[in-house]
């Protein structure tokens, strides 16, 4: 099989069909256009700079494009950079899908969906599990399809979806270990605290943050559907049951200056938002690691307050590591 | 007429009408019981100790209760309170309304929704205009009758339409001095900023906060009800209009970390939000002051950093300072 | 069988027999002495005043004596007390093992050692490994004894046992959960992390620091006791896989102000920091809500940052939640 | 009329006169020296880079001449820029008055003159009046034609009296509003608050610091000159009616991490404070928003915590915005 | 000689002259007046009660009279206290001056005076000398007789004078051993930097703040007195010489939220603000642990984040510890 | 003498032997290779780039070659650097020892150790006085040899000794004034405080942080030796006076924030902390003033949180100041 962008060792020749993820025209010193690429397939993404392009380069080579290179493995400033020296689109016969290139999730999206509902049937309280099933069925093509964030963590397709099955399963140990834990709560806000983001932002690829997201943000973005749902389903919305259901989404972030209007109250609240968390750095954590050789540092994660992580020289796990595609 | 609680001097003996706003029965340290009591007027509340309390005083003299009271106004701790030496029920033709011993805003209920009606008539969004409308009625009896708060500035009944009036007529300044703003907008969002805390506390008197107010808090309380009018009023709640007025009460609190989900990203509610805290020092500052006498510092306040303010030797406006009822 | 101290609702008769906790003599304003007391049994402890204290009441009462007790379950500022009216010492054929009052894990020594030792047949390191079994061995009395912190989690005899047990398990979740997880360093690092308050505190009863707690402090305490057993055992203290367990303990509290002299750098260190506190959360909420009511908030959790929790209307588990002695 | 630098869309081209704002040597990769110019007329400052600079265009495009421009609107990084084609000084007969190009405020010099003095004359506290009237006499042709700011707000000449009018204005409004505030008091601060800046900065043009501005501040520096004033006019500096005013200017900043020595004690302090921060915010946020297209963004406003602002698409008054110059 | 306030052990009988440094009426819970007391001789202060108090014992024990009491040294919520037994006004013969009984600087004003002067001689610059001498002069009572603090470090008389040369003795040391430090910048900052005290406060006893330290503040209120200084000694106060030296006073508290108008951006005043804390934190650890025993913790102090400090059982040194009167 | 490199004025020809203390290979945007260079003399560094390096250049251009080079000292946005003209390696006959371009400690070592062992023959207390002789002894070359931080303060050869002579003549004159300090342990603690850097720290030359410095940290490093040096001279370990030493080192940093695993809670220990921070801000500051002309700013010291110093007109003491070597 072919090499990955991540496979190419310093100054090592590179040949083989990439994805243009990101392709900027910019003017260089010498007043001629460059273009500046992130080249990106399963393994991640690695800029290059693509000098002197003609109009028919700035055509050819747009964002969303495959193509064809020749070129080596740099480093610039400490990161990893492709040095082009030849490009050219694919032929016919070549590869052509884009879904190839992208990094998503490790598990397809039949065996996501499978997993959430044993979780679902699990939600015992009628209420919570109407309303969790009316908004999975209405948001369900986002939310197994979006990325958990623009960048960051899960910031890959179908992200959002295996971000909440990665909490679905910690919420279940937690569960099982502290009996007085209310299950279905727990499951019920663990499936819909990030599903506000199927609106805040504009979709699984070249994502940004819509209007909405910018004004209003996700976590009341789907605090309204919950208001909505409840009004279509004939449940009562000023019931205590809702208004728990409702604390779970709004205290998710934990802290106020994180953007939740309230800190949590409830215990399955506190619960929900710090796995939350921990799913989210074990998942920073793996994916910086998978890129650091053995016996090195990391880059500086910066949503864990730029600290770098040493990768012990025992660790021969790399491979595995960055494996989201594994099983495709 | 009767002086007012504050207008008695140190070591002065008080004979009058007071409401008993506060009345707890405690256990005295020789094991009889004994009444922890806050009287109230207009002119504010002062604490007093009804010592060796029968089961007969302990039925009687229950909060809500008007009393007449002879004693002193003695100090405790820098704090004034009131020696009991005598109390009894009123008889027939004696004051019983309870009404009149309670602070109120300065503006009766007509003027004010008069004055608030002629902001929104200056509201020229005509969904802006209709939402505003919509929650004005469909809350008109509590928003013209609760508190701005339980306690801190605007502490009284009527106080939430008093210190929304406060802002419209700032933000009416503002508007004037600068032309840029978007007068409709700037008055839509001063309307509703605050109107969630009908349903975020339990009335005008007695004031607790409810669970739906613990849990989801007065800004997406509200937040809510715009959503809910705009789908009776046929309204697109995902169009610009609606989120830019949506955004105004969400960011109306300034900072995350006071409980707003955004902040302000457009200038209306950035304004809004600076309007919303000055007039809120000013009440605070003036209700204070108004209980210092010239030359010396009031006592601190807690929601201006604990801060104590200086009462020049020049101001005597004392008489008006503290007239919330100058009008009755 | 005999009601618990928290068994009694307000204003109802208490009787029974209960562990004076605290009993410290003070002077009352009219000049006479009387007990300030804690009484304690499993369910917790309750304040009450013995007034007008002879000198044979005050040789009588000391701390750590089983009383008979006469009183009334009053309440003091909103929390609950014990209105004493007659209080005796305890005859022959009535309770005197202290044990019996004491509130103590809900699993008993020989399990949760059991259970330990099933986690470090798993630790397959053998540095690791022959660490762990000698730092067990040498504190082993202590270590199933004390409790896991003087107040706030786990502040009970065999805490720190428990508290070390559940966040093993929740790392088994982990590590079945996400396969990068280092299982041997995670669980090495768990059993270790706390063990330094065996010399921190001086005991599990009438729990004070020692001064090596106050001038160096448990993190540092169990880190010097690791560079020792790896003099004992011919263990290289510099190689990678010491350094690499030493950062486990030493970067625990996970941030440099909560007491960690390093914040963690390997991905099992910021795990094992996310598990302890997301354990002792838990831990602190359920107690307190075994406490409350249902429908009603806990007294504020000073280690939560001083939050109350929610005891939700539906939630009838409190017989279980306060039962840490339910199995004995 | 000629177009304005901010009149300019995208790749069209430029032609026109110009100032130089700044233009600084700097040499190239190539070895050859280029000039880094901003271009300034009264909508505004852009970029541009003059490649292979000769020692004559050295000499002729220093900062402070007005030149004739021939190039393009581009974008470099996001923000606007100018590619230079052709650049050449002015000839007789064309533009040759700096002023022209500088950005100003939008009065004239006699109307702020004559608006500020109505305000004094509101002053009737004797010294307060007496003060105002001396220092405004001393500093009176730096405070009518010094910027407010180095950068940030009013950073135009003009701007530090056209920020005082904008104050006074709001403080008008307050003093209407809330019939306790002190008039003359909120005047005499709003009018010598920010005086000592033209003693803090170098002067209207090429701003820079002064040392008294670094070591001293202008807080003290106007302090000092209100002890001095009064020295001059007989006035007691130790009277009440003197602190109280000094504590206005003193307290400005409102918090001590702002650099005032003290925090706010009088209420019209506070006040003041409040209004100097909202005219500061509204004048950076119409600033920014005049240089944004409707439904878009504007740039981070550095000073008011790097905030972006939208503006909304129905805003379609951009010609007015940044329209400083209107009524020239 | 007779024995000091903190001589006395824990139930020791008291008997001895004392001052009564404060006194304060108050109503004791069954009505009748009490006297809350605060005993003071140089060893330190202890509080009492005098319940039951008489008109005439009201009359008599004022604040600021001499008594001889006899009583016993209790315990109170872990602070020493006296219970009193019998105290009555003292007769002729007995002690009558309050100077007795004040805590004051170890070392005599002449001594004092002398060593200052040393310090000024060195003082080579002829600006700084002429200002310090003119200052040194004007406010010659107050700065000897003056405390550095109403309460925290140096509260006694003489404190004011005694802090300043306990820092210049340590400037010394400082610009002995790195001679790049201006040694007569840093000695005439470390003259006047505090010399505000005197205007700030209102005196060496029962000492509160000024109008004017109120509102304006030490640092302000002396840096005023440098610019009136160059004006009566015709010394240019724009110099630079003058502005170096009003820097090292403005900017001695180091940051702005300590309240200076300007951080110290001149070696010397960053010296000075180091030693300034240097010398005031030894000397509120010298006072704690003379108030403890050897082997045991000080009170917490509250003006060093609150943390107390261990006295070593090695520690024999108490009888000097508390030696502010060890000359007398 | 030789010129050093920052006694070059800008645009002045430059002409002389300096040490390549980095020397990096980089890509230009023309794709040719070029060599980003630190030059070092004495006086410090300045960087320089060599455009269009060749495979000769590389090789012979490594860090750690001394060269001859012509070039001229320009300014590069702000800070200055050499335009490179000409450079080659040195011949036989021209200078080759790179000690005599690295900076180091203005005392030699024999003198650094002759002065610290006059305060060792000052520890009276025997287990303190054999701990440190015992590790002086063990570290005695890297103790003598190493810089006392990679950058900021003392990062030259030599700097670790001298800083810590530096605070040993601070600590004499605080023993000296402040007679109740603890001589013995004050001066014990300050030679061990920072020795732990020889193990956190690579070495004196192109100094990085080693594992255990990055997963453990000097303070713990140093305190793990005083453990094991406790062992190995039979002096018990849990004695108070160890654990009173072992405090001064782990509570050096003052603040948990700073690493400090406990804050200081003996006397001493706060004013180790204190004398640590004073003369590393003397060192910095020096270092800084020494660089920048009399009447300008020095650069912004990143360790003093971004401040500058002014350095005054009359300082004239430039030629000392940068002086490291002037004893050389």
């Amino acid at each position: 099989m072919a090499k990955k962008l991540f496979d190419y060792q310093l100054d090592e020749p590179v040949e083989g069909f990439f994805l243009l993820k990101d392709s900027e025209v910019r003017i260089a010193k010498n007043g001629k256009k460059f273009l500046a690429i992130n080249f990106q397939d399963i393994s991640g993404e690695i800029s290059g700079k693509f000098w002197d392009a003609s109009d028919q380069d700035v055509e050819n080579f747009q964002a969303g494009r495959i193509i064809h290179l020749k070129g080596k493995r740099e480093t610039y400033q400490g990161n990893p950079q492709i040095k082009i020296q030849q490009m050219r689109l694919t032929h016919a016969g070549e590869p052509q899908e884009v879904q190839q290139f992208v990094e998503h999730a490790p598990l397809n999206t039949q065996t996501m969906e499978d997993e959430v509902n044993q979780f679902v049937f699990a939600i015992t309280e009628p209420n919570w599990n109407r309303i969790v099933r009316h908004l999975l069925t209405k948001f369900h093509a986002d939310f197994f399809s979006y990325p958990a964030a623009k960048k960051n963590h899960h910031a890959f397709a179908g992200g959002l979806a295996y971000h909440t099955l990665s909490i679905l399963k910690l919420a279940k140990s937690v569960a099982d270990e502290y009996p007085h834990v209310n299950r279905p709560l727990l499951y019920a806000g663990a499936i819909l605290h990030d599903m506000g983001k199927t609106i805040e932002m504009s979709g699984p690829v070249s994502t940004t943050y819509t209007l909405a997201g910018n004004l209003v943000g996700h976590i009341v973005l789907i605090d309204e559907q919950i208001v909505e749902a409840c009004q279509q389903l004939k449940i009562d919305e000023q019931s205590e049951s809702v208004l728990i259901l409702r604390h779970m989404i709004l205290a998710h972030h934990g802290l106020l200056e994180y953007g939740s209007p309230v800190r949590p109250h409830i215990m399955e609240a506190e619960i929900l938002h710090d796995l939350d968390e921990l799913d989210a750095s074990i998942q920073m954590m793996q994916t910086s690691i998978g890129h650091a050789e053995p016996g090195t540092y990391t880059e500086r994660i910066f949503a864990m307050d730029g600290r770098n992580f040493y990768r012990p020289t025992h660790d021969q796990t790399k491979g595995d590591l960055d494996g989201h595609a594994s099983q495709d």
